[in-house]
């Protein structure tokens, strides 16, 4: 099993090399943060003595390198990639991949790499926080661009199986436009929505209750977190957010002339309601042959459709795909 | 004890005549639906054979009406009212204050008239999905305006302390505007969040999680329900939604121009904590002496403090009120 060299062990880098060691991988790290350093040591896992030593080792043994760092670091990092372990397989768990994919092609353009990231964020931070079981049948996006290649593709995919996530296979675009959508929009609106209800004063707060306090969970989550994530997937954040205003101004305009939100409303309650079906929906098998000149897009295929894969038997991917996504997507047209 | 007559028993009304019942008050309703009369009877209940019959037996034995319909049915019910029981002791449970206060004005203005909004919503409705436990320890708003007779609003808070609720004193105007921010804003902005998710297709929706399924959880809310809620309180949600569109314009702007959204993010955090805080506020200890001249006012006071009143002995209010809410309101300051 090919080893796997992870740099940066918070919580999700602390993550995946827990997860690693569960299955059995070679597997060790490296981390900025003393604190982190120790107490992983303190654990029993191998953190080498620095981020040079650790991807000294990696060129060595011919590792896979995860890159956990957050975004701001990542340049620094991809910078001594570049310079002890250039030729490495690469892969990161960072939460926007158009940017990273553009610090690897200029700061470590002769690298394998294939961008990565595990949808399993939580509110919490630092290497005590992780778990080999963060990513357990999570999805976990593993970037399929043009110019990816299917020995990079296939190295982070078989990490992300053997954390025990569901492979998304799409590129850094499509994938920087949905968590626009489904990640950083909803920050934003909790946000907007917690400081508008807290302008209500007292009484609006004593008598919040169900819909206020889902509609602003996230709005809890420590700003510097979300404030890395939002700002580093702004290119795709502004036209979510331009959606956003749109349909909110639409309501707005409609409540105030004919006082009716039936448009909104209707629209909402199809969109959750194909987000539920989507949870339940019937799947069907379905295989890529990675050995095939065409297989960098069937995997994009399979992400677009709203599937995943998860696992691989020799060369073929094993994946599984909505039986019928006909509706998704049509509640724009409500 | 007072005996009650319940006019509606869905969800709510239905819930009231069980609580009441299990507070050992006599009470009774009526309802419209053949179907919710049947199963509350073979229940057990006191249903009356017609609105019209309940509302007699009000006017025998003064007992305060309790008005449990859609907002759109309130008119009706209160002609009934006038005709059959002209000055009894009435309240209502529906979701705004201000059209049905003006509505009482209207065709019933002989009553003894305080409104009531017991904060405790579900998703589901009818006489099956309510309990007598619905209320226990929710707010329950009992409005105290300028024109409210206090035994009115004595009677009816009574009843919502015999639900097992926390009473609210508050104006018709200060809690439709409150309920605009904190219970029908977050389903506009769940309904725009869930429709913009939906936009970005399968593949956003098969890597949405934590934050999206949060903040479009009440977008599954029946669509019949929350236009009822939110058209009904047209006047107060339009400067919620205006608010909510000034913020999310100006993230945008940030976002576009210098890419930071620390002001939306740090305000959002904000009113994220002094909703957490609220729930765990030290209180201290008020009273408010009924006979008072200032009485009504001396209430309104512990609404407008985020306070509420947790039960009576004599002629005095007994209340807790959070010892400082200094910080809460300042978010608009961010």
């Amino acid at each position: 099993m090919r080893p796997v060299c992870v740099i940066g062990l918070g919580l999700i880098g602390g993550s995946v090399l827990r997860a690693a060691v569960a299955a059995g991988r070679p597997a060790w790290g490296a981390t900025g943060s003393a604190r982190d350093a120790e107490t992983a040591g303190g654990d029993g896992f191998d953190v080498a003595e620095s981020v040079d030593a650790a991807l000294c080792r990696a060129a060595e043994r011919d590792a896979l390198v995860v890159v956990a760092v957050p975004l701001p670091a990542v340049d620094e990092v991809l910078r001594q990639v570049a310079e002890l372990a250039p030729t490495c397989l690469l892969t990161d768990v960072v939460s926007v991949k158009g940017p990273v994919a553009d610090s690897v092609s200029r700061y470590a353009p002769e690298t394998r790499f294939a961008g990565g990231h595990p949808m399993a964020g939580r509110s919490v931070s630092g290497w005590t926080m992780g778990s080999a079981e963060l990513f357990r049948d999570a999805a976990w996006v593993v970037v399929a661009d043009e110019d990816t290649g299917l020995d990079a593709w296939r190295a982070a995919a078989d990490l992300a199986i053997d954390c025990g996530a569901r492979v998304v296979p799409t590129t850094s675009a499509e994938h920087d436009a949905a968590v626009a959508r489904i990640s950083h929009l909803p920050h934003v609106l909790a946000a907007v929505l917690a400081a508008c209800g807290a302008d209500g004063g007292p009484l609006a707060l004593a008598l919040a209750a169900g819909s206020f306090g889902d509609g602003t969970r996230v709005a809890g989550t420590r700003p510097e977190l979300v404030l890395a994530m939002c700002e580093g997937n702004r290119d795709a954040l502004l036209p979510a957010v331009d959606d956003a205003l749109g349909r909110l101004g639409a309501a707005r305009g409609a409540l105030a002339s004919t006082g009716a939100l039936r448009a909104t409303v209707v629209a909402g309650h199809r969109g959750r309601t194909l987000f539920d079906e989507h949870r339940v929906a019937e799947r069907t098998q379905a295989t890529v042959d990675l050995g095939g000149r065409d297989a960098l897009e069937e995997l994009r295929l399979i992400g677009t459709q709203g599937g995943h894969v998860v696992g691989f038997a020799g060369d073929y991917a094993l994946a599984e795909v909505p039986v019928s996504e006909a509706g998704i997507g049509s509640a724009t047209n409500l």
